[in-house]
């Protein structure tokens, strides 16, 4: 690092700047996936920086920076304990330079990973792959290094290597429920508004990811600067017309990782081009991204953020740009070393990566559930529920239970109350047109099967219902009894006092019959002055007669017809006792009924004869 | 302050960066409280911060960083008028932190308490509190700096102090409606990705709020940044294990506000502590705002971002650390001094704003009303509405009115749009299925209550509307008629032309029976050839008569029944004139029309007969 | 450029804080603007920087910076090339102001503005506009400089003329829909609390746009950043003050514009104001600012966040407020300079903006179709779709199709899905009880126009379709005929076996009745024991005669009437055949049929007799 206190201010500032950086992804992917999984994507955004910050303080800054063993790894025992300010500035740097690495894995594989696995990737992240492949290119002892390799602040070290870790945990994991149920189908986004703010940040941050990789404020830091500036718009300004030349309309997540690729590429040259080289790299960056997009939809790899084609296809493009824009004369010498790097780097990362999580993978699934997943991440890992979920599940037990009876509460004046305030209009209205309709039904049945002037059933009814009661009794035995009643002497009456005083009478005598019944018996008016009631489930043959005495009874009393006329009435009754055994023929009971009545007729009224 | 252009600049950069914690705050606050409030949370914080900045730097620096008199306060007259650079920014860098102590409040008592009581305290925090006290414990002459207290960058002097003043306000203006009713219960929170981006931002400002109170760029200042990561990373990695077991999740709050407690724990002694002590003061700074969790659930204290646990306790805790990490022979002693800082500090703090807030609220009351709060505050404060809210209105109102004729407008396509189309298309099926069970009704009405053939009224229900009439005539007097019409002659045309003929009769009849009568009045087909006529509220029996004049004149009229037959008919009527006064039956009444009509029969025909 | 490192390292850090400007002109556009527009708005903040940065440092830093051909216009070929760190990051500070003043345009012209007009106004603005008159201005020969103007970090220089930009661009434009509908309508802003960030953020970067003008850090440094934080809030404080005198409640658009008002106030004298007259030129640059939205919304001119009076009326303002500050003699001298300054470099901005992009609407529109801006333009120009919008497509899609009958599919678990689960529910339960309701009509129907006992069609309907046949044939040529059916010996069969044995008969005569004629026949139980069937559409008079014949055949079969007892009966008929032509009537033809049958009977019964 410089000496001066310039440079390292510069460096400290750049430190922090980087640290801008987790802000900006975590702006980013909350934006770039779907409402139900924002929250979780952010939260794990701030969770695998915590976990990373402390691993590689403690333990990674050691294997990267101290002293190297056969170019291999490092070892400083103390180095946590560091004190001068250079030394603390540049374990800072390189600790956000590790959580960056760690961050750009989160995006990939977000929306259907438990929270657990980002805590194990961040440890294995920043313990190992990070520290000692960047001992490899970076520590001047590293065997990269001293093979020439040049990645000036990372484009392989550290975005690369998020990429290559990212892929392995994606292969592993797989793609999301329904992601490739059609071809390039795009999940909603939740809010690709603060994803701009996110990739702001993160380019203001990339300003000391590359500028402070210089290590001091000089020319070259200015050249840096400005080529990162160009860089990243260069691969936005490559998305944006790209897009609409392939699409037809201006794509949102081309121009954004666009600026992003663009930034990943110009990252492992920043030091070297002319700004007009800048330019260039910019768009091979993103060409680089757009290629990766392309291979991954093709092999059904499922990224949800688009970080591998961002940060491991656009950081390869950047590595192998060195040699051209070195202008030298050892352009195959370097490209070849280039090659080295990325392969062994790539190599190294991918295959420790893979190989733990899929051993992990083994024990304790890396995914979460089915179910999980569909539900959101934001809810079944982190519990953090919504009105709008609260009431869809009220909703939804409403409709399993098929009970709407009560209202659906909910916290008012949210979105969601507006809702269930709706629902339960709706739900009201639903239930009084249901009422209405019952009643509707009900009246029209009334008018079906019962008669008009005495309110007794139809002779349909009655039918409908011996014609029950006689299966019913064949399956649990019961005894019935059908009553034949005939009015004696009503034509007399019906003449003599006109239909007024005949309605009376046959009102007079329904209501007497069904005073002389039980409720569970059934009264109607057969027709004309015919009455037929059914006995339902008796003891014995007596209780019917006992009914029909009653009946005749009653009916002997006379009737006060109005305008102070009385009128005198009797009833033949005939009973036809139905035992609880056999079939029976309902046509044939009512026949035998009225036979036994006739019968009651000819012995001269007033009486019941059973047949 | 150091002397060197590095010192000053590093010390304006971290001005800046504590200026950073505002949107932090911001953006964590916002995205803590429910949608409802989140702008008013917003632009509260907006506020607070604005008037706090302008009273500290025209008054509170003066009182903060002059001369003291006795130790207890300082006065600098022409502080304003600064000139020099490193003095102009310590003033902007200690105004940045008395805003910061006042924004603290803001998240506490968001969510029911009116935008000018943030004001309020804004003006008492930055004026009075924090200058005070800040002179106590930072400025030279400062009794509590004489006696050998120690809070570096301001667990106590910052923190706890705006921890408690928010304390104080939350006793005073309660909990928000719900909170208690049942146990743990947490409100929906707007965004909590929004939140996360804050912490992130809050904790870059943070570098800037400890590595700048250095006041110079030095080992101590690499020392201090990197204890201030890490004892934000161990203080959230703690409420992520914690939350794991106690809850069985990991619990976004604790982890966000776990980060915000290591920070607050940590900076008292930031540049005191090794990096491995910094790891335990994380932690402790977490279980310390787990504590007052805690506490103020179970004596149902209500802080809506739970500002008190992290910035109150964990400032006393980190405060209380200062001696566990100096190694000093002299450790009781300054554990002593420590605990006399926090308790005056604290005394002061909570007494000065719990009696001037009590004193106002006396007066005017710190808190919106219960309605405004239910609204919620972006509406009851800023009337900052939603189209969902006016949707949300215009659904109530024509709830309330019970019209839904019209359909509901809002701004298009957006997502109140869509439920008002879906409502208005609701709506509209609902008036459709209405109105065709109205059709039903009247169908069914009509087939029990009118008679097929004539179209004119059954008998049950002139009797329903003659026995309305009698009631009616009772409470408010007035005459009715009623004319009982029978066919003269009808059997024989039957007879003569059949079922066709004696129909033809029967409507023509109807007809013209009705020309005769009034539309008020009601004719019904009594039965076979039977007509009852109720003419109701007529002058006198005359009208009566008159009327049934008329029906016989055109009945005499010949009918065509087709088929070039003419059929000749009249009709008896019998008159029935009902007074004014006394109470009649119905069943009489028509008895006796009905007797008069036989009277006229009796007397000849074709004629009218009063009873 | 000051000369020493902390000097080049500050002006880079203002640089920087500059570019965070970016972002925050991103959240404070996209929170104000409606949710489907959002996007769109954040989007075009990206892309309008990424074309301005290349641009500018293209083109624009050499007619800036380079060397000055008559104080109008610098060229300097290689300064993209430029390698020195004071001159690179000279340029970068430069690129940034010229960035801030493009996106400055683009809120204005938000929500209905084509994505590549933005593209165009940023190259039109970073090109020419910008970089010509801050040659004027700025650079040491520019003719204005060398007159005296002062702007000391661009109220005119780069607030006003991205404000006259905005305001040429929103005049050609014309307002959004419904703007002006009615007096002070406000559309919806999808998050004020993301403006609120976006305006702290805006903040931070004025303290590198004010403070870095210094080119230096020095005591000047200090007093601009002092100024630059007092003007923002004295200009906030205003617009809570006044809005709450003027409306009633504190409006969080007027404390937004107005810190940023007082912020652009400040801006062309924050090195040369005491803080004292800071506070006050915030509190014009407020008035400013409320006057600027006056006289857009008295004028009908549509700025979508009111970027006119915040940086057009409050620069100029400020631009004027310089002389006032300067204490000088030559204050009449200074004014006058000052004005010449405003309005020259207003012409000129005003004038390419309004000239170019007037002409370029005449062959390309500016702004989008009617339908896109309905619709948002993040679906109309990036297809930035959401469940809600496509919920709503697939909701309206019903409406037009009136079907119904398919459940609409969503993501699951987002809130859409919930508005779509509840969609599917009651479009079944609507679905269900319009089954319901046509049951029930059916019922009512069948009731009303079908026989009880034998379920054949009662006379009434037998009439209508009678009525509707003759009118039909009318019109489309057919022959019909009715066969008048009356039983034979009816009255003895009900005579000898009761109602019952009546009962079955006419069961049975229904049952071969219909056996006989074809399915769009209609029989009907005319009355007792008359039967009319209607034959429509028949070839001829003996197609009817053949089907009365199998109905007397069929009708002579033996009954069994249960009981062991056979019921003989026979029919007679009466065919009326009705031909092709000629208009009919349905009594006359019933009439002819029944004196068919009747001869039919005379002739000695079983036997049909043609009318």
């Amino acid at each position: 690092m410089g000496d001066s206190p310039t440079d390292i201010l510069w460096v400290l500032v750049s430190a922090i700047l980087v640290a801008l950086m987790q802000p900006g992804f975590t702006a980013l992917e909350a934006g770039g996936t779907r409402t139900k999984n924002s929250i979780s994507t952010a939260i794990k955004n701030m969770s695998d920086f915590l976990i990373s910050f402390i691993v590689f303080v403690l333990f990674g800054a050691s294997i990267m920076l101290g002293s190297s063993y056969f170019g291999l790894v490092g070892w400083q025992p103390n180095i946590f304990n560091s004190t001068t300010l250079s030394e603390v500035v540049l374990i800072l740097f390189q600790a956000m330079f590790a959580s960056t690495a760690v961050t750009i894995i989160s995006g990939s594989i977000a929306e259907r990973t438990k929270f657990s696995t980002y805590l194990i990737i961040a440890v294995i992240v920043s313990i190992f792959i990070y520290p000692i492949q960047a001992h490899w290119a970076w520590n001047t002892e590293g065997w990269l290094a001293q093979i020439g390799f040049i990645d000036f602040a990372g484009s392989t070290v550290v975005h690369s290597v998020g990429g290559w870790a990212a892929l392995a945990a994606i292969l592993i994991i797989g793609p999301r429920i329904g992601r490739f149920d059609e071809e390039n189908r795009a999940f909603e986004h939740s809010n690709l508004a603060y994803s701009a703010l996110g990739v702001f940040l993160i380019w203001i941050g990339w300003i000391g990811f590359n500028g402070g990789s210089v290590l001091a404020l000089n020319e070259t830091t200015a050249l840096v600067i400005l080529n990162t500036f160009i860089a990243g718009s260069t691969g936005g300004i490559s998305g944006l017309i790209v897009s609409r030349i392939l699409n037809g309309y201006y794509q949102i997540t081309a121009i954004l990782n666009g600026v992003l690729a663009g930034l990943v590429a110009i990252t492992a040259s920043a030091n070297l081009t002319t700004p007009f080289e800048a330019i260039v790299i910019g768009v091979i960056g993103y060409f680089a991204y757009h290629l990766g997009v392309i291979l991954l939809e093709r092999y059904k790899v499922d990224d949800a953020i688009e970080a591998v084609p961002v940060h491991l296809f656009a950081g390869i493009a950047g590595t192998l740009a060195v040699p051209f824009v070195m202008n030298d004369i050892i352009f195959i010498e370097q490209l070849k070393t280039q090659v080295i790097g990325i392969i062994t780097i790539g190599f190294f990362t991918f295959g420790i990566s893979y190989i733990l999580l899929k051993t992990i993978n083994r024990f304790s699934k890396l995914r979460v559930t089915e179910t999980s997943e569909l539900i959101g991440l934001n809810i079944s890992e982190h519990k953090s529920s919504t009105s709008m979920f609260d009431l869809a599940n009220a909703m939804n037990s409403q409709a399993v239970s098929q009970d709407f009876s009560r209202r659906i509460l909910v916290e008012p004046y949210t979105d969601a109350s507006l809702l269930a305030n709706y629902y339960n209009q709706v739900t009201e209205a639903f239930n009084k047109l249901d009422q209405e309709k019952e009643l509707l039904l009900e009246e029209t049945n009334r008018m079906a099967n019962y008669d008009h002037l005495t309110g007794l059933a139809k002779r349909r009814l009655l039918v409908n219902e011996l014609s029950r009661a006689c299966i019913q009794s064949e399956q649990s035995p019961q005894n019935n009894a059908v009553l034949f009643i005939d009015l004696d002497g009503f034509k007399n009456v019906n003449d003599k006092y006109g239909h007024d005083g005949g309605d009376i009478i046959l009102k007079v005598t329904a209501e007497r019959i069904l005073t002389n019944i039980r409720k569970s018996d059934l009264a109607s008016r057969f027709g004309g002055d015919e009455f037929v009631v059914l006995l339902e489930d008796i003891q014995n043959d007596t209780q019917a007669t006992i009914v029909a005495d009653k009946i005749i009874k009653s009916l002997k009393e006379p009737v006060d017809l109005g305008n102070n006329t009385i009128g005198h009435i009797g009833a033949s009754i005939g009973i036809r006792f139905i035992e609880n055994n056999g079939t029976f023929s309902v046509e044939k009971i009512l026949k035998e009924a009225d036979q036994a009545m006739y019968e009651a007729k000819r012995r001269g009224k007033n009486q019941w004869v059973a047949y």
